[in-house]
């Protein structure tokens, strides 16, 4: 890496945005200069970096003179408005909103997943979607043993990946609900206190985008457009950490021993199977850990190459952030 | 139906017991005399039924005199000792516990869908697990007019399948968790507030026993040994009604629109499917009412011939007290 750099954060107010200034301390990222970058309403706010308190500015198309590396997690519509703008003066972009993802010049990159396609970038590169980073931190190492033919997945994904008023919503509906009133409704469509549910716009098939972006940035991140996906994604009441019941078809037998030996040294995984011990990944323990968590890893005796799994991760550091600043930091030090 | 019957309720303390007495009082069950049966502990404690106190008596070999119908739902064990002697005194006993769900010679029974098993009984009918019963009702008739070929479920369960008590310590926890204190863990091996866990003992296989009861009772009701079952079973923070995402694969190829057909005139099935207006079954929506809500029935184009459904309903209700009942309704008018 070069001595440092002057990163911007574009969306610093946010759930991610938090986080990413968390982990840029907590890391030790070379930040030469910090420019906090976010809506007209949050200007003037202050935020903390290491110990220094750092005004907000207004994102503009002149916020991107003098910076080199730019997080962007302010949604898709902001990003396709000023990472075009971004690029032209010359920064690396990283962005963590679903605007480029499926863009083909645009590589869709998890580290320990697909590092070599983020080095052919034209600036720009982009952060899958937290659900999706998660599946494929725990598969990419059974795809290369054994290949993997079908996924079907269910997801259990927390609030936080909604937003950090998502959050606060819980927090008072369950309030609300413990005392018997009626839930308040803004963020969500639904109560979500003590529910599960689908809080994600759908399409005409009856997927929801959700769904959507975990089958097409599967295939886009293992380059493989023959392997089958079925997604259902559903919101549960956690705070923090996503957990996803994963099945998979490989191509080649694995047994559930086999998988436990391959994932056990596999990067930015972490293993805990040892269920008769309760030992398997919950989302409260995960919340807050850098690693991706996986156990309950089974065989699936329902057909014949078949094979369960628990995966768990915390989706605004290792499904968001941290994902983003790994990128940076191996592009960077490269 | 005979004029009435002389119900015995075993287990009645229970939040299965509880659901049952409600349910034989909303459905004007012919009840000539109730009689409610619990461990030593609660004898002498009193419930209500039709506005009439009952005392609760403590269960014992000579409690099943004068009795016709038994439902019993104290727990395996409990089951395992005094089913034998309810049958022999001539009652028809409806157990929802697990004891005798595998026996072969005893029917397993979701009246919607093998109601003929029930008649050939010795005296002692089973009612499956409640996370069977909803998948059963949902997908026999998938099941006849296309076949399947291999189910993929995972289960977002509340807390009331665990126990009443299960219920409370789940408000308890959220309490302690929003206060951001240490949560009480008395039933729950985990903390359940905000999280998503698993609370079933595990087998050498790595599956729970709620996945092998969903995997085991599924081929007996259906009565089709070459179905493929791989089963997820998680406790979710949620207090009444089981969801469940399932993916299946049929025989014949049967499009969403041709499932949706199918069972908008199932017996016991509510088809809520409309989810550009919002509309698909949540858990505190279902919670109380008795139908197996599906909806969100989507082609799955992983495979050729691939549904996904999401499937909700009261697990105290249908899921147990309620199917229980309607065995007995079903067996005694014939």
């Amino acid at each position: 890496m070069r001595e440092s750099y002057r990163v911007a954060v574009v969306g610093a107010t946010g759930a991610v945005g938090n986080t990413m200034l968390q982990l840029l301390e907590e890391r030790s990222f070379p930040v030469a200069s910090l420019k906090l970058l976010a809506s007209h309403r949050s200007a003037g706010e202050i935020l903390s970096f290491k110990d220094t308190p750092i005004i907000i500015e207004e994102l503009t198309h002149d916020s991107f003179e003098d910076v080199d590396v730019v997080f962007s997690s302010a949604g898709a519509s902001v990003s396709r408005e000023f990472i075009p703008t971004a690029i032209e003066k010359g920064a690396l972009v990283i962005d963590n909103t679903s605007a480029f993802r499926m863009d083909a010049a645009t590589p869709l990159v998890v580290p320990e997943v697909n590092m070599d396609a983020a080095r052919a970038h034209n600036g720009l590169i982009a952060n899958p979607n937290c659900s999706t980073i998660q599946m494929m931190v725990a598969l990419k190492p059974i795809y290369d043993v054994a290949g993997i033919k079908r996924i079907v997945v269910s997801t259990y994904q927390s609030v936080s990946g909604k937003s950090g008023r998502a959050v606060m919503e819980l927090v008072q509906q369950t309030t609300e609900a413990l005392e018997g009133k009626p839930v308040t409704l803004d963020k969500f469509p639904h109560q979500m206190a003590f529910n599960v549910a689908f809080d994600w716009p759908f399409l005409d098939s009856g997927d929801n985008e959700e769904e959507v972006k975990m089958i097409n940035e599967t295939r886009k991140i293992l380059e493989d457009d023959t392997i089958g996906v079925s997604a259902t994604t559903v919101r549960v009441p956690v705070f923090f950490a996503h957990s996803e019941s994963i099945n998979i078809e490989t191509d080649e037998k694995l047994t559930a021993a086999q998988a436990r030996e391959c994932l056990a040294t596999a990067p930015g995984v972490k293993l805990m199977d040892d269920p008769s011990n309760q030992q398997y990944p919950l989302a409260v323990d995960v919340a807050g850990e850098d690693d991706v968590y996986v156990g309950r890893i089974r065989d699936d005796a329902s057909i014949d190459n078949g094979l369960n799994l628990w995966v768990v991760a915390d989706n605004l550091r290792k499904g968001a952030a941290l994902n983003a600043i790994q990128i940076a930091e191996n592009l960077l030090s490269a």
